[in-house]
């Protein structure tokens, strides 16, 4: 079905758009022929040691990161080191040459993937969407880890400024208007780092990712306490699943400018998270922790 | 570590919403508590004739409807007889009896029963999200069926009026602002039924699941036939899977509130898919297709 495979290059997000010619109503009765660009979603295999484990649709750009931020929030690696290389490889439909997807080809340490091996034996059979491939309700809920450190102090005006600035740094988003973006702030609403994909769960790990890639062995940049001392705005709806990402990962506050759901808030209970949705221009709603007062 | 399981009592989508006292800024500065409705999001796992299959996230209203709809686009059942009965449980948490989560036990006809363990017993492993247990790109592109029937034709003045009717049919999104609705609409813009998730394929799912519920043995509604005739409004983007939902179902033409993506739009000049976008009152964008002139 698929025929020739070459070398997939690097994208950055703003260079993923795609072209269409569309028509254009408005006002109720006028309408256009106009060219638009679209996010693209792109199903991308991630495959360890050459045996395909899932396949995600993602947007096409930050590739490396997202490999690196899937493996480590899945809890396929626990260290940047125990992923040794990543190939990325374009597959084309045979005949008109279309790109049908994207394979990961991530070369993972023995240990971990011995353990990959012996986790995909225990399970019986294929599962689907949600959760991420739990099978039954014992999977669901895996425990982060219990982080008995100080929430990030926020308020009002960081989280402002915060929001100001991530508008600016979302390029694919203003081509398109169909993607989210995750960012990690500082104390002083600084956005230090921005993923974008068509998924906002994708845009996570991808920040995860990129954050986890630039944390080197010889100390550079220590992610465990970036990641807890900074906190993550996203431009989605704070869902169960990204509470959770943020949490195993040992970070402690998430901002979402759209609304939480009922089990991410007894999460952020459970794990004293800074819950925060609904965040627009000088209003949100805290749903657990507090904002600090105004300075 | 779960204790009680109960019968699961039907819910109508507005009765799941769950108040939490949360903390509102308003105005830059000041604060309040008030009592807040959050949608809730809760395992759901579906059990075939006793073995687990998938967890999916989902609002626990019209269970039924989504065990159906899910059946039914997974290509598990092809006819809605093919499901003799569902049995839904409640599984609570040793000692502080919270909701786990939900078994849907599906008790499936033999013959679809012993497919469905032939093809689990034909994948490897585990898969995860994006493309419902997708495990290597071969398995990605289901092809829809071809249909060769005629695409339904909307006007501008049709889309509106169902987008009208739509926002006074979605009750849990009016007291959680956190759900999408699918709803089935005839030529004149009517909405015959409306299903709410905080999930947009789940809605998709559900919408379908209660159309295939009313079709009867005897003839009552012909679901391929209403299908086929009719149109699908969702206050969510139109990503790939909801065009392919929509068209391996049978039906010809999506009109999403939100933005496309390019593989979408794809699918949709492959199929010959009416797929419309950015609807909003007065205006929209046609991505594959045509819409009538206004009458």
């Amino acid at each position: 079905m698929t025929d020739a495979d070459s070398d997939w290059q690097p994208l950055a997000a703003e260079q993923t758009g795609r072209e269409f010619a569309v028509t254009r109503w408005r006002d109720g009765e006028s309408s256009a022929v106009v060219v638009d660009t679209l996010a693209q979603e792109v199903p991308v295999a991630l495959v360890y040691n050459g045996i395909s484990h899932v396949v995600m649709l993602a947007t096409p750009a930050d590739l490396e990161d997202f490999a690196y931020g899937f493996s480590y929030t899945e809890g396929i690696i626990s260290e940047r080191s125990q992923i040794y290389g990543i190939d990325a490889k374009a597959i084309h439909q045979q005949g008109n040459g279309q790109l049908r997807g994207i394979e990961l080809h991530i070369e993972l340490a023995s240990a971990q993937f011995a353990a990959l091996k012996e986790q995909r034996r225990n399970l019986t059979g294929r599962t689907g969407c949600g959760l991420c491939g739990a099978e039954s309700l014992e999977q669901v809920f895996k425990m982060p880890a219990q982080a008995n450190i100080p929430v990030p102090a926020l308020s009002l005006q960081v989280i402002d400024a915060a929001m100001a600035q991530l508008k600016t740094l979302q390029p694919l988003q203003q081509l398109t208007g169909a993607t989210h973006a995750c960012a990690i702030v500082n104390h002083q609403g600084q956005v230090l780092q921005v993923r974008e994909d068509v998924g906002r769960h994708n845009a996570l790990d991808k920040l995860i990712g990129s954050l986890l890639r630039q944390s080197g062995d010889s100390g550079e940049l220590d992610f465990t306490k970036l990641w807890r001392q900074h906190w993550v705005l996203t431009t989605s709806r704070a869902s169960y699943e990204m509470v959770q990402k943020v949490t195993m990962t040992g970070g402690r506050a998430l901002v979402a400018i759209s609304a939480p759901t009922a089990l991410a808030v007894s999460l952020a209970q459970e794990y004293d998270f800074l819950l925060v949705g609904f965040a627009r221009p000088g209003q949100c709603v805290v749903y657990h922790g507090a904002l600090a007062a105004l300075g």
